[in-house]
């Protein structure tokens, strides 16, 4: 680890999106702080994921946070349904203000560590209405942070990079490839069973495997 | 209480502040859903104090995070000591990007509840010097929030109250009495003991005993 690298902070959830977000950040040149929520989602094979794809991270963070509390997500109430065809607009498995909340953590370790940098793997492409996954959004946030943190307030500026943000999940896959990601430690379903299998059926599932097909790589999930 | 109220989620500390702004809010009509949250400060008895606090609230949440494992700050790094005079410029107390994460947090439980009112009782006149306490942060974060969310996204509009910006300490006192606030309940100390008996010596007492002189009204803090 050469110490003249700039840190960066990567969140990365055990999803295919967010190990290819954090090759792209190694890839870039930056020391990698990964941090992941235990926020109760349903899938706990996620955060199993996940600290298979942070092995490579100098550091990384399982932050609880029991968002289970507050309810009103698929995802993490577990009285409501995952859908396997969502209807139009905001879908239920959207978790309330996740990448909001997830952000801000990032932030807050940033700022302890003077890393201007943090990663995250939204995407407005397939991003299947999720507001907090708009490039809109993402630039009030940066214009937020750079108001809340000592950093900002003397004069150095904080950069949200999300580099997926204008990518199909094909080129996601094409470029993760490229870089030497191992996808098949990922996982993406909604609804994954305990060692990480994949529904097939849910609307994550349904985009991932998609991708596969259109980049012409050879998907490596695991299905039920 | 009346199911037509409008729904606030109200940020409480358990401090002088966030219980005078639990009582403007009610007595602005508001139903209100209190959240503290568990970040490993340092005081504990600052959580018991929000429990008495809320305990008019229509519902109170105290939420879990642990924001000690990412260190930095006097109030969860219990290797920092907590200073009895600060110097000029941000101080060591600082919980780094801690309103951003409080105030994302209050956004999620918000969008769950349907409220489209959040109330924090940061202040810009006392603020110690925590860029996170300034207007212009607390612009930037509503214009984020209206972006992050359903009801943004629906166009509804949500509003980030800050009730005390403006205020002194003094004034926050003479109107948290007039509203008959009970601050023997409320802890301020950074070092609280277990009892929550105030230190009267850190940043926060010493602002805190000021306000009690400055407003006329009997100090019913309780010093070790």
């Amino acid at each position: 680890m050469n110490q003249a690298n700039p840190k960066a902070v990567v969140l990365v959830s055990g999803g295919l999106d967010s190990a290819t977000v954090l090759a792209m950040a190694q890839a870039q040149g930056f020391d990698c702080f990964a941090l992941s929520l235990n926020y109760n989602q349903r899938s706990t094979s996620e955060l199993d994921a996940a600290r298979l794809v942070a092995a490579t991270a100098v550091q990384h963070q399982v932050l609880d946070i029991d968002l289970s509390k507050f309810g009103g997500s698929a995802l993490t109430d577990t009285t409501i349904a995952v859908p396997e065809d969502e209807p139009g607009g905001i879908p239920i498995t959207y978790v309330p203000a996740r990448n909001t909340v997830f952000l801000s953590l990032a932030l807050a370790w940033a700022e302890v560590l003077g890393a201007l940098d943090v990663f995250i793997g939204v995407n407005a492409v397939d991003y299947s209405g999720y507001p907090d996954c708009r490039p809109e959004f993402i630039n009030a946030y940066t214009e937020m942070a750079n108001l809340a943190t000592k950093a900002g307030v003397e004069g150095q500026k904080l950069t949200v990079h999300t580099p997926l943000i204008d990518l199909t999940k094909a080129e996601i896959i094409k470029q993760g490839s490229a870089l030497g990601v191992d996808y098949s430690q990922t996982v993406s379903c909604y609804q994954a069973d305990d060692q990480g299998r994949a529904c097939g059926k849910c609307d994550s599932c349904r985009i991932r495997r998609q991708g596969f097909l259109d980049a012409g790589v050879a998907d490596p999930t695991r299905y039920v």
